[in-house]
Formats: structure tokens, C-alpha cells, sequence
């Protein structure tokens, strides 16, 4: 089992030389996830070796095109590598509409379904979850609707202390029953609760995108405790207010979501092109973080 | 005077992780055209070092994603960088259809005009002229209405001969007489015919781009003695009948036409992902045609 992050880009609207747009792969036990979806995303992938025809789902915080335009390349590329498994796209509204242009003017005859999700972005709610995960929305504040993304591992099957089955002679059937969370009641009418039995082989992980936003308190408790959250840090301090008006967030905004949120580690991404040196940012963000690293394409960060 | 093509990007429909899908700078006189606008053109102009700001016009072969995904971000861009300038894109219909929905849903408020005029792929027309070029359309023949360009600098402005000069004792007046093409008659009555008073500085130079396109014997015909001719190979002669039924070309193909049109120099492009190595497409064109080159990505080639 883990949980595992790539980057793909991590620029800010403007385009630089170096830096590709917002992007990333979130690995749940071998199942991918696309998170937004910046021009270029495809070229990304096939770069790091990452299979498109694998993507389980692809999450779209917003709608602005530096989130969003690599997706349509990527479908058509999907179409023509024969993709067949339907493709769930979680995304605000009207991403349907945008959808329908796309299908009507480049892809009238997919080979695959495209099944939009509405993404509600005031409402934090579960999307979707399957055997070993569970992906919420994270409201965001931003110039237009944005949701975040919450990854969160179920709990692995529990262990059952081998040598507590020793002890009670315990048979196949009770072991199976511990193993679903059961009490186990032995022959002689004593009752071994399961938390005497049993134990979690680890910790399920859980991992948050929050992108584009601007500084968000209901974010960070929405947040609270996952073992790594990105979060945009568009600006340096000095550019508090431009970020403000423009629903981003400055580097110590994003490093206090994570101080408040109690996060294990963070992320910083979405950088404004007007910085060539992304050091300052980091600077800034260790000083009320520490545990916090920046977002460098190309790199997996384990949650 | 100069006529010069940069290719950004000369890969097929399907992504390479080394290879962009089409897209080419054509500069007239440092007037910057873009022909054709693949994923990544944007990016790919930024590295080179070609200001978007600087485009004049684009020109749009057919409504595939792989020649079109790319327009959008840079849009985008250029109203992210406060363009004013209003900019032409020559393309088939139903571009303005899908112009339309790119400005409701990502640029409701864009800083500059985006101006669509249609492409008739059943016409060889000229579409534009300025006082040193003219852009034609030259009908292709591919899976849906495709349309090349040729570009023909104008005759640049006629010298007078100096030595013609002091024999005759022209003055101002009629060396500016000569220099529009006219005919000078001396005091005396005799008249200098203006070819024998007169020289072009040198030769207007012209850039034909044919792509998509099966073989076209009329395409041949339109771009006779261009001085530099892009053609489409995306296939090696074996494949001559998947050619021919998706509407491309093979790399003998494309050679035939420089040959019929006797072409200066030709340059292949949009290369199938199937080929890692190019050589066997080259040495197949050389055949036919031996002043043949590859379009490698960064290359500029002069007219």
C-alpha cells in the first residue's frame, strides 16, 4: 500500500521556459490519478513513463485554461491509443459544456466514455471512493469555483496478534470474524474484544491538493492532520494583497495552512513566473513551516 | 530581405516524449507568422526566444487537435501579457465555432481581437498581402478539409544601374521614374526601355507548407519553383497504402512533389511515432529527391 505524489508542472498561469503548468499524478496502490491538467501534461507523462492508458480518474480544481487545456491533447491521445475503460473526470461546472465542444468539433466517435463528475466547490463531500480510498472535495476561494482535493487510504485489513490466536486456540472461522472487527466469544463464554486481538499492519496515509486558492482557514480544517498537503504559494510575503485580489495565496499563507492544519509535510507549487529563484518562497515557507519542500517537476513525494 | 522557416514542432497525431506536434515560425522581413499550432507551441516558442507578442498572423491547416490544441494557451497568454494588437488566424470552418467557445468559457475579456478569416481548402486564393508578401492557400487533400500556404515575397524594389546613370545624366525625378518601373525619354526623344536602365537587387524567395496531405499532383502544381517546400511524410514507402487511406504521405511522396514542382529545397516533417530513427525516411526522399532535409526541432532553414 502507499500513496504517492509526481509532479508534472507546477507554474502559475504565465508560461516560463522551464516550468510546465499545474499537473500531477497521485498513485494510490498502483491506481493514477490525474490532478489538474496544465498544457503540455501528456508530454509530462510520457517523459516520466507514466502510462495515460492507466489513469483511473482525473480531478480539475478550476477552470482556468492553465489548469485544464492539456486534457483535451490527452483525451484525443487516449482515443487513439484505443483507450476502452471509461475515464471519470471530477471538475466544477460548466466543464460539461466544455466537453461537449470538444467531443462536437475533435472526438465524435470515442472509443471510451468521458463521465463528467460535478464538483459542487462550496460542499466538502466524498466523490468517490473505492476498496483502498476515499477522494473528498476541499473548498477554495479563488476568482472562480475551486475544489480541492482530499486523497484519504482506507484502513488496511486488520492483523490478528499471532500470538494472542495461540493463546485462545483460536480456529479459522474466529480469526476471519477478528479480522472483520468482530468481538470473538471463546467456548467457555468469555468475550475477547478485538482491539485485544487485533492491530493496523500501518497507518492508512492521506494526502491534500490545494490549488488555486487564496489563504483558506476552512481549508486547513478540512485538511487537518493528512501526512502531505500541496498548497499553492503563487507570491512571496511582499505580495500579500496582489495575492489576496487575485484568490492566491503567498508562501507563509500556505506554509499556515499547514502549521494549522498539523500536516506531516508540504508542498509549495504555482509559482509566479516572475520568480527565476524559487529559494526565496522556500525561505519564507520554512520559517512558519519547516517540514516544507518545493515542488520540483519530476519528483514523487511519498505521503 | 529574408524569408525564414523555424520549426517548433514536426511529430504526427500520436506524442512522442522527444518530438512536438506541428507548429513552425515563418519570418518575412521580421514579420512573424505561425503555421499551424500543436500542444506546446507556446513552450516551445519561449525557448527559442520568439516573443508571442511579435505574431502577426496564424494559419491554421486543418481542425485536428494535434495542429490546433496549442492556439489556445497562447491566446491565452498573449491576454495574460496585455496583447493589443488585433491578430489574424487564417483557418477552415468551423474555426470561428470553436473561437467562440474558447472566449465564453476562458476569455470572456480579452485585451486584444482575434480576427477569423475562413479558409476555402477547395481554392488556391490569395488570403493576405502586405508591401513585401502574399500568403496563398493551396487545397490538400487529407481526412477532413486541409489547406497549405504559400508564402511569396514580392518583387523587392528595382536599382538603377549607376553607370546607366551618369551616361544618360538622369536626375532625381527620373531615377525615382525608373526605380517604379517606368520608361525614361531623354531631352533628345530616345527612350530607355526601364529593363535596360534597371535591376532587381535579387530574387523574391517563397515557402510553401503542405501538411496534412496525401499526394497531390495539383498541390505540385501550385507550389511549382517555391525555393523551400515543407511537405508531411509521416510514412516510409512500405506504408504507402495506410497513407494513402488516412490522408497522408509517404517520405517518397513528398519527394515526388518537390520534384515535379522543382522546388529549391524540400523539408519533411510530421514524422509517425513509429519512427524513433528518421534516417530510413530521409534516404527514401533523397532517392527521388536529394536536396531533402529533416525538420528537426530549434532548426531554422532560410528561403
Amino acid at each position: 500500500m502507499s500513496l504517492k505524489v509526481t509532479i508534472l508542472g507546477a507554474a502559475s498561469a504565465k508560461p516560463t521556459a522551464g516550468r510546465h503548468p499545474s499537473a500531477q499524478i497521485v498513485n494510490c496502490n498502483e491506481r493514477l490519478f490525474l490532478v489538474d491538467a496544465g498544457e503540455g501534461v501528456q508530454r509530462q507523462m510520457f517523459r516520466m513513463g507514466i502510462n495515460p492508458l492507466k489513469l483511473s480518474a482525473v480531478f480539475i480544481s478550476h477552470l482556468h485554461g492553465d489548469h485544464l487545456f492539456g486534457l483535451f491533447p490527452l483525451l484525443s491521445t487516449m482515443a487513439l491509443y484505443g483507450r476502452r475503460m471509461a475515464l471519470d473526470v471530477y471538475a466544477p461546472s460548466p466543464f460539461g459544456e466544455i466537453l461537449d465542444g470538444f467531443r462536437r468539433y475533435f472526438e465524435q466517435d470515442m472509443p471510451y466514455d468521458v463521465v463528467w463528475h460535478e464538483v459542487d466547490t462550496t460542499q466538502n463531500v466524498m466523490l468517490m471512493e473505492n476498496r483502498t480510498l476515499a477522494v473528498w472535495s476541499v473548498p477554495l476561494r479563488h476568482s472562480l469555483r475551486s475544489s480541492g482535493y482530499l486523497f484519504r487510504e482506507k484502513a488496511p485489513q486488520l492483523n490478528v496478534d499471532k500470538f494472542k490466536i495461540e493463546r485462545y486456540g483460536l480456529d479459522i472461522e474466529q480469526i476471519v470474524a477478528a479480522k472483520r472487527g468482530e468481538d470473538i466469544v471463546l467456548p467457555d463464554g468469555t468475550v475477547l474484544p478485538n482491539g485485544e486481538l487485533t492491530y493496523l499492519p500501518r497507518e492508512p496515509r492521506s494526502y491534500a491538493y490545494c490549488s488555486d486558492t487564496s489563504f483558506s482557514p476552512r481549508a486547513a480544517e478540512i485538511v487537518s492532520g493528512v501526512d502531505l498537503l500541496y498548497h499553492e504559494a503563487t507570491y512571496t510575503d511582499s505580495e500579500r494583497k496582489v495575492a489576496g485580489e487575485r484568490g492566491h495565496s503567498t508562501a507563509v499563507q500556505a506554509a499556515e495552512v499547514a502549521r494549522r492544519a498539523g500536516v506531516g509535510r508540504l508542498i509549495i507549487g504555482h509559482f509566479s513566473s516572475r520568480y527565476k529563484d524559487l529559494q526565496p518562497l522556500l525561505d519564507e515557507a520554512r520559517e512558519v513551516f519547516p517540514n516544507t519542500d518545493i515542488a520540483v517537476e519530476g519528483e514523487t513525494f511519498t505521503a
